[in-house]
């Protein structure tokens, strides 16, 4: 069996290349480094790596993790500036015996280093958003400004196995569009963004960072796996109860979305939204996206996306951009 | 009730001066805060705050972060440089709605801009370290040449609980000494360095931050106690079964030693090594620092700390030293 499920839409193109792969028995770990790749090099989407929306200074700065199930080995990056792929820096770091975590200035100099390829990731269509949000803010109210970071902020995370039976993990965002610079999310954390045990499975998630640390939940759906859990309970019972406790705590939850595989190439996912979409592909199943809905009981279900949708989601992120 | 537990002898005159604040009311995050910043301000503590070792390019980048167990509000700051005391913006961090994790220059400059005191923290006696480190391995074979975390690297984290039932973590740190610029270890990772729920209790680490980091484990040990063990039981089940995991998975387990609290008061201790040492004062306990020793059968078992320990501690700390 082989397998690779990401968070969102987006990871379309990447997976299918990756499921190829996969078939061809290539290893998890490059098969989804090439995946994570993609999603990084398509300047469409404005919240991973080329085109990702920039941070409050107009810089964008990525955030991006690797984890080796096998090996329990991790590499990530935090605010690194002006490198086409951070997955890829993550997943060198991996390989170092320590030091695997780098931030801002000295991630840079790690990657410069070791060669990784320079680029600029502000693109003019991220300049232009940047540039429309601070006249939409500046034309709202003072007590209505508000930081809403699904306002083009979705992480691509990963987990996929191989026909070895090894499995890996790794994420990649530019973060919330206007945060802070120097602030990271859950996506290069290890234990929130993402977890994986070749020896269980793997998850991932996606939402508000903030939010999503404060449960360190990819670790704890791949703990619930090891208990037993299927994929689908594990993401649907760590959700339910990381939300109702911060609902209970801090009287709102933020967004949680969360996609995990086990070894045996089973997957699931939850999430506290509405719209959100995953994509996953398998042996048995071929690359697919689909969209989590709510019956009338709450209780989510999957649909596989339609073609009117799929046209829909690309025209609207490739739609042109006015300068207001 | 009230108490707090530390990491390492060095967090006793901290800790001492907390619990006369829990006696007397205060809150679990102001005694935890006055409890790390006097480890952050005592010069002759290599591996926390003023006085920290430097990284390889002879900078102090510090590590800190905090917990409030009442709402799970995280505030962290990774390799920042340059400031006094980091675990206070780390808990002013925590107050923010987002972007509560920065590192870097965004740290600082948030930290600048929210008043805090700017301090050099690379002091005379550090720069003599690493000068003498440099000398010391370049007189070995290159084979020989080995970066031991331990040759000062005690990170402080510490878990308090106040009278009204609150609780509280935080860690601080200088990290790895000659470790990589942007190189953070788990000390700001809420889940793997920290983690706290009032409704249950607290854990902290100390040891090799990138093993720490694979086992999520201070969330590990909150969730052992909310499934109803003692704060001992926890610890050593947690610590045994990921140095196990680490040792199978990678053949080797870096030093890992953790510290935790329930919110009864009760505390517990685990770790790999020899010559762990912690500190913890409640209700019931004065200020007292512990050794942790293996019995003939490896199980540990705690030993307070002699006067003769004590007075030893304290020479060799602010031993005068040579520039080689």
């Amino acid at each position: 069996m082989y397998g690779i499920i990401a968070t969102w839409r987006m990871a379309l193109e990447g997976i299918s290349e990756a499921e190829t792969m996969l078939e061809h028995d290539a290893s998890a770990a490059d098969a989804l480094e090439t995946a994570i790749r993609a999603v990084e090099d398509f300047e469409y989407y404005k919240s991973v790596g080329y085109g990702g929306l920039p941070n409050e200074d107009e810089e964008v700065e990525l955030d991006a993790a690797f984890m080796d199930g096998d090996t329990l080995s991790i590499g990530a990056v935090g605010a690194i500036k002006d490198f086409a792929n951070p997955v890829s820096v993550a997943r060198c770091l991996s390989k170092e015996p320590v030091n695997n975590f780098l931030v801002g200035a000295g991630a840079e100099k790690y990657a410069h280093k070791h060669g990784f390829e320079r680029k600029n990731m502000l693109t003019d269509r991220a300049r232009t958003h940047y540039h429309n949000r601070l006249v939409e803010e500046n034309q709202k109210a003072s007590q209505d400004r508000e930081l809403k970071p699904y306002a083009g902020h979705d992480t691509v995370g990963m987990v996929a196995l191989d026909q070895q039976g090894s499995m890996a993990a790794a994420t990649s965002t530019s973060g919330l569009f206007m945060k802070k610079a120097g602030r990271l999310g859950d996506s290069p954390v290890i234990g929130s963004g993402l977890y994986v045990d070749s020896e269980v499975g793997g998850a991932s998630a996606t939402g508000l960072g903030e939010d999503l640390m404060k449960g360190c939940i990819s670790y704890e759906i791949v703990r619930r796996m090891k208990e037993g859990m299927t994929p689908q309970e594990a993401c649907e019972s760590a959700v339910a109860e990381l939300d109702e406790k911060l609902k209970k705590k801090r009287s709102k939850a933020g967004d949680l979305s969360l996609i995990a595989m086990n070894n045996k190439g089973e997957w699931g996912c939850a999430t506290n939204i509405k719209g959100f979409s995953f994509a996953v592909a398998t042996e048995n199943l071929k690359p697919t996206v689909y969209l989590v809905q709510f019956d009338e009981n709450g209780k989510q279900y999957f649909e596989e996306a339609s073609e009117e949708w799929m046209d829909n989601y690309m025209k609207t992120r490739t739609a042109p951009l006015i300068w207001k």
